[in-house]
């Protein structure tokens, strides 16, 4: 069923990396380096939680294609008050801002990764915007064939244009990708538009607490816990 | 004047691959195998003569986007009844068109790659298709950190669009971009784009009686022989 698969293309954001830690290790040296005390995990999960809202305004339509960069950066000012952002200036804010193009990889993902990629074109397909995911590919060393993903697309998952328009900018049928994810959602998309789905259980994304997408919710074509695991699979 | 220049952009046919052998190559092949005498010189001469003129129809709007595979295809089919092509199915083709999947590398050219990217963003900024650039790095091993060019910009060069969308997606401003090609009017577009500009000579590109591009044509930032050349200059 999967043996005509010839690109595999990842969610990136708690799929590939660790966002959450990430951004509370960047958190942290702010708040060493400026003498701060914001509580950088609870700030992390709200900026996190402004996610999925901001792109729906672009979505919806009720606003024009926005890079994930400038959606961030709002969610940020917004969390301004409540974090205590006030004693950061503008040079430390665009900087915590670009956190998000440092994340960390999760241990196994550079490994299968390289193993993937001796098979597979690999590809990350995220709501990143281009920029991001070259820079955190570089800093990561995430050996990606092409980036793809929302801001070539012109539209953000789960819209249906974000999964067709990798499959066509690849000259591939969707059948022949394979999306890979930790989120069912992303899956249940991506299946929807006739990709391949590959789900790698991350119980961790959302820190020692996480309450969803702790298993598979559906027959997805591979079900692992890593992509070192995804790479013997396949 | 380069210091600030963080992304090299690169042209791809005649300035990363040597189209031309590599056409001939596939095409020494297809004679071999169906007992043909076409003169694949002449055809590769021919097919790429007509490149030109088969994005110009697209850039002067005269026909909606259309991606370089299929430009390619129906400029070998116009050349079926001259070259004798009569005698290949529509499989072998397929396959000869997507010669240009296939296409060799100048010696110099992976090395160079390796070493620049060790300092800059590296991207093939080419009007070819990005399945056709994913699939000839694949090949080839050209270890791009991102695929960027008209398809993503949906605009051929020499259109400014296609020069400033790659800037755009790699968040920087154009002054930051170098384009790295071995044509000089690739450069001069790309200059007034803003962007700084490196020639590389490719002096056989078009055989052994070229008689374009063998200097650079201008007072280019950089003007070199390959691109071990380009990485020791930067």
């Amino acid at each position: 069923m999967t043996s005509d698969v010839s690109a595999l293309l990842f969610d990136v954001f708690g799929t590939c990396v660790d966002w959450r830690s990430s951004v509370v290790r960047e958190g942290e040296l702010l708040n060493r380096d400026r003498r701060l005390e914001i509580d950088w995990a609870a700030l992390a999960d709200a900026w996190r939680a402004m996610y999925q809202p901001s792109m729906e305004q672009v979505r919806s339509g009720e606003r024009p294609w926005t890079i994930l960069d400038v959606l961030h950066r709002e969610s940020l000012d917004k969390l301004s008050e409540q974090f205590g952002l006030g004693a950061l200036d503008k040079a430390d804010l665009d900087h915590l801002n670009r956190a998000w193009h440092r994340l960390d990889p999760w241990p196994d993902t550079v490994e299968g990764l390289r193993m993937l990629k001796k098979k597979f074109v690999i590809a990350p397909l995220s709501n990143g915007n281009v920029a991001l995911l070259v820079n955190m590919a570089k800093r990561a060393g995430l050996p990606w064939d092409v980036i793809l993903g929302a801001e070539v697309a012109g539209h953000y998952k789960p819209q249906p244009e974000a999964y067709l328009a990798a499959a066509r900018l690849l000259g591939l049928d969707p059948r022949q990708c394979m999306m890979v994810a930790a989120h069912n959602s992303d899956l249940v998309a991506a299946r929807e538009c006739g990709l391949r789905t590959a789900f790698v259980c991350r119980p961790r994304e959302h820190g020692p607490c996480q309450v969803t997408d702790l298993e598979a919710e559906s027959n997805w074509d591979v079900v692992v816990s890593s992509f070192v695991e995804l790479a013997d699979e396949l």
